[in-house]
């Protein structure tokens, strides 16, 4: 018998940039009984949370939700609308950029996948991941595009790796202004419902989220908003799909059921999530992440660390990435850190291993939750010898103090 | 806002073949705070309830754990082994493997179904969906296929939409006896935990299951247990798949973690699951599903109605299905049941529609509950106006009473 | 370490007249985060439940809760409104109204009991406790008491021992006929929020309660309703009380607090409880529990055993008491069943042990549980070789489907 | 309808000296159903708990479990072995002392208060409420109590209005050396399983304790830990009682059960506390405790604000009370600090009402919860226009990072 208890004493702090903490009230919600899945009280809760995810989309064209976790959602958008040897263009911002372009890749599309090529002194080896998606390079390659034999371009929103959240509209923009009829795909698997965002006024064909970051409930569905223009790309996509089609989901969809077994308990954990988003109102979520980011930016600024991400127009409001000096495994931090003080902290993903943690500031957080974890990474940096300019800590608390 | 408390007052009566009602204990569990997926806590708790599935699946190979309902692992079986175009044989025992056929079909394989020609008089458009899988008829077709283009026999070990539970070991008799290599693969994704299953020893090589029926867990994740052949034929298989690929999750799972994010709060479930099948041990469970099986048996035949099932050596002992006379709707009665008396019962499926319906006798359940359920079904039977040879409640309690 | 998962499968059947079923919401409300209880937060919350508690009782005045069990609040009567030596009159109906006595007497009061004076063919012993409070008695009584010596009159609305819910009104009648001036005490534990009570309306001084039964509660909190008349006697008896004192909790109460720390998770669960039942109307529960009871009724009467309640006129609608047969130990086929069909019911008390038991037909329940519960009875019963004269579930069902 | 779900977003930092945050697991036990009172399964967790209340009060006597909160075992203690007009003897440490004073003189006996009497620079009006109980005045006056007309003296071990945890084993050599046979009735409500307790053998007649602070539990059940000596003064005890009555409790204990209906579920959360502290072996968690506190002083000492214990000595492990400058309203600075930052700390109680403020250690805490309320208490601090003398979270960040 395993103990499903797993901490010493007292909450353990998860900040991580997801799955980020899941409020007390959605762990109730996910607990109450399980009902069929073919009964009205079923496709009541069917046709809000659908509505709901409308709404939390910016959308009014249907949003498919998946009893699967993120992963499955990035397949999904391709296998709806792409053939086999379809030619897409991706950005590298990070590592989940990356893992797409590979996931693409195995499923037989041909990727090319551009990325900033400047070049960065902390992080020579991975310059573009401290920065967004170049609308510029984009448009640029659309531009050579003459026969239009790119058919998608994928973006990630906000690149949970490093914390940067791209302009999406400026990614619209460029296509728009390359008369380029390609669709676009957005992941927005952790920035969906912490940072703004327009799936229709942006123009996007296909958005991917997930449930365990901005919409706080455990890992387990994900989701596709859909434009008109995907689901007519899907009426000809060739890649062979079955469980993530959409057509028979979106058919059934119309009287709040699916065609096979949702994941009931994690929705009635969303219908619990959306009423909680809808009675404080977006804005105020949004507000809110932009808030807490500041506050941890300010820590990492006292400390002198570099932020991962290194143009200030697209920090992400989610999370904050940690350049460690060089020579100091941020890992080892990570581990010592999680040991002594139960954080989880994230780490540094693909390129960036052992160079970066990130510190996740969403879900079910708060400003003693954020200074709480800041005074976790401080002592860890200091008990593993890192010299640090500042109290990142008391930085923090100036800032909360001061800004309402 | 909607209520998530949707059942007008008591217990409602989940008496449908899956989801199956859960255990207050796996719900309690569920509402655990989620971890982090990289943390050492979750890496304990995917080796436990890796090897846990094992003991379930009764197997030494591995064992794939998704963050997906079963229709994904369906396809997961399918795509990890199987080449666009390929050739495979299937049972139809009902609705369910004529879904999985479909999918099969979506996927792009070349499928063919075999079914029991015999005649019946209550259902003569549905002879075969009264029946198990003819292990003879499999037999024959594959002494037929010289060239070895069958690369898989699919079949369901306990079709939900009838309630027959077909001879695995006979299939695998009858492949071996044909000396064919085709891989065997199986559908339990309602027998597992309530039937006995041995994936090992009836040599199968694909085993697909799911959480919400005998793991008594809510649905949201699914399995595929896999033998050395399935995974070497993975290697050369050629239909695209990332999401469902074995290769990267079994790679993880050596240390307990995923290539992505796992359904984490369903799995604390199934680690609670999986204790209490361990402590009550899995040949007094499936002993204790036979008799309740039995005892609703007991009361079908004392009001006289056909049970779906014709062939008592295929009885499922996990739902019972009961058609109902010529000329009475059984959807009409499910829903009077439903709204008079707070009892889910399972719909007639696909060629059944309206002409049975379907007890379900799995899950948190026990003498009382089931003859409650057989109460509901009395009184709505009654109050539809079909004439019932005796009160199957009564027999039902002389069954209960008499073995223990 | 001890499981706290009592249940072998499937969910205990609670059909004990109180502690009732609790619903899986309250169940998740109370557990819920422990909030301070001087903060903001709880204060809404006690003015919210005094206010709900309030409607339930029917009263303007004001409603104690205490943090302690129903024997709790049947002392609170008492000291507060009396001094020792006091000559009080009871009313015995039951075991409780026995114990009540007995409580009083080792406060130091002076009781005086009356009781029915009738015969009883099948509890010779125990005449009284088939029937309900006799007024005229009471009315003959006071009429002697010139000097007003007595203080007050103590009966009990449901007597949870026999199933018998006796008529208040006729009790104030009586009091008001003999133009005394006593106190009118009333034990409603497990009478109040499943038959009619109108604290204001019958002209009550002290109304006592629980949590535990029609409140759907699990135990804990308790209850006095108080009328001005009472609290203006509270100022002059001279019976010892501090945790008990209406006084400095009906001051602190005005803003929502308590003198000392209350039972805040249980106050979740009564403010989810007072939601539930005004969600449903106070007339559609009473209605609900009479139609339950009517439907136990007809079983018994099908089985030809007698009902405890020998007054038509004043059968409980929340629990039935049912003699058995000269020479069966009730308790013996009590434990039967519980061990073999995982349901408990209530024992016979007092100067009822072994001849009868109760079946509870309160709380989270419905027709289906109601039917479960007889049948559990009906086998038990079989199984411990007593003659039925028909079967109760047939009785039961019948009942049920033909009155919605 | 009221939402239950109080806080805007993120955990509500509870750090009061109780009710203490509670641990997810014991919140998942209390939610479980309730089971029948008198069944075989509330035997078994009767006899657990009951068992497991001796090992933590280290005692081989009974232990009497109430179904009520703190309040009531105060003054269960004294009704069950005084008699009216008793003379008892009592130490004033602060508001609890005071106030179980003050519910004693409502009982009927005769008090007599002693206290500290020098002098105090920060507190002038409550010199005493700085230092824990003066074992030598105790003696002093029992030396003169020639006649013994002292039937008890009553002592506060940990006093959760100051944050002093006095030295009973002192007290015990006091009246040991007097040579007296008062009582020696000990409140622990708050010490209890945070702080060590030793009801054997510092000679303890009565102690008394509660549900909601070392026990991790919310509010709801209380606690007297009996002596032989008690047993034998109840037996001629005149204080009327009968809820509180020990003799009745005692017997039915035996077998696990109570004469009337306990707080159930509160008991799943008792025995789920129990295992956690046995898991985690009573010395370490008293060390932890230990821990706490200083690291919380640390921060206070850097601030540069008195501590309201002013004897080192008698540090509480539990909590910490912090006197705000002259002029500085403490409540006004808790409530901003409520308002701003979601965090609860404790009140100036009585003769300290808004001179200071208590930060509670206790409870489902660890060091990052610790230093988050510390993070709380210095920004509104600051935000109040209070000096401080340096950064409190930093000298707490020193003290955890420096102590393992």
């Amino acid at each position: 018998m395993l103990k499903l208890n797993f901490h010493p004493t007292g909450r353990h702090f998860l900040q991580i940039p997801g799955p980020s903490p899941v409020p007390d009230r959605i762990l109730r919600a996910i607990s109450l009984p399980t009902i069929d899945h073919r009964g009205p009280e079923f496709g009541a809760l069917g046709l809000k949370v659908l509505q709901g995810m409308k709404d939390i989309f910016k959308t009014k064209h249907p949003v498919v939700i998946y009893p699967a976790s993120g992963t499955g959602a990035w397949e999904a958008a391709l296998t709806n609308t792409l053939s086999p040897g379809d030619h897409i263009l991706m950005f590298e911002t990070g590592q989940f950029a990356s893992l797409w372009n590979k996931l693409a890749t195995r499923l037989g599309l041909k990727t090319e996948i551009l990325s900033w090529q400047g070049t960065d002194e902390h992080l020579p080896n991975a310059p573009g991941w401290r920065r967004g998606v170049q609308a510029d390079l984009i448009h640029a390659r659309l531009l050579q595009d003459k026969n239009h034999e790119i058919k998608a371009v994928c973006v990630v929103h906000n690149e949970t790796s490093t914390g940067v959240t791209s302009n999406i509209a400026a990614v619209r923009k460029a296509m728009d202004d390359a008369k380029h009829p390609a669709l676009l795909m957005v992941d927005t698997i952790s920035g969906l419902a912490s940072a703004d965002f327009q799936h229709d006024a942006w123009g996007i064909d296909v958005s991917i989220s997930g449930s365990q970051k901005g919409l706080m409930l455990p890992p387990g569905i994900s989701f596709n908003a859909v434009s008109p223009r995907a689901i007519e790309a899907s009426k000809t996509a060739k890649l062979p799909r079955a469980f993530w089609a959409w057509d028979e989901i979106i058919e059934m969809n119309k009287d709040g059921y699916w065609p096979y077994t949702s994941s009931t308990n994690l929705l009635y954990g969303l219908s619990e999530a959306q009423d909680m988003l809808a009675e404080e109102g977006m804005d105020k979520v949004f507000a809110r992440h932009q808030r807490w980011a500041a506050g941890v930016r300010a820590a990492v600024t006292a400390w002198a660390l570099p932020i991962q991400c290194a143009d200030p127009t697209v920090y992400s409001p989610i999370l904050t990435g940690v350049i460690t000096p060089v020579g100091v495994d941020a890992d080892a931090i990570r581990k010592l850190i999680q040991q002594r003080f139960d954080l989880s902290l994230g780490t540094g993903l693909g390129k960036l291993k052992g160079r970066m943690f990130r510190i996740g500031h969403l879900g079910d957080s708060n400003d003693l939750t954020l200074l709480a974890t800041l005074a976790g990474v401080e002592m860890g940096l200091k008990l593993a010898g890192v010299k640090l300019a500042g109290s990142g800590v008391n930085a923090g608390m100036d800032y909360f103090a001061k800004n309402v």
